[in-house]
């Protein structure tokens, strides 16, 4: 039971970490350095892990990973707005 | 075993993520956009999960996190370095 608790704690803090990459972007309206094809790969990578997750019944991994895939398309979607809007300007 | 592997091809692609990150920031020399919070949450989050792959003896997930942990690290020392380097010009 320890350990579970180890595991759903390091979910939680890597799922977080896109939370303060959405909040940077947000206050600077930039996110050209964020590359479109690592939040491709991670798109790509978490639908597998909920597929796995869903397979497997493994309520974590599927709740991480829903998670996850949101706010990475978040930042892709931002990343694109903002560039957009600039080139607009 | 079928299940087994779209785990693994899962942990792989979301792990090859980092790589693209890097090419990027290598080729741009600057990487000021992409959050230093994010990558901190990301190490904290993968050296528990390298802790939790050892207690429950998976390979896979030691494997994933120590790559995850070593590419992540990269991304955060790249974009310290271009930043000072950028700042002493």
């Amino acid at each position: 039971m320890h350990w579970k608790i180890i595991g759903i704690l390091a979910s939680i803090i890597v799922t977080s970490g896109f939370i303060p990459q959405i909040i940077k972007g947000v206050k600077t309206k930039r996110l050209d350095d964020v590359s479109p094809g690592m939040y491709t790969f991670l798109l790509f990578g978490m639908a597998l892990w909920i597929s796995y997750g869903v397979h497997i019944k493994d309520t974590i991994i599927i709740a991480a990973n829903i998670a996850g895939f949101t706010l990475s398309l978040t930042v892709l979607c931002l990343r694109f707005k903002y560039k957009k809007r600039r080139k607009n300007q």
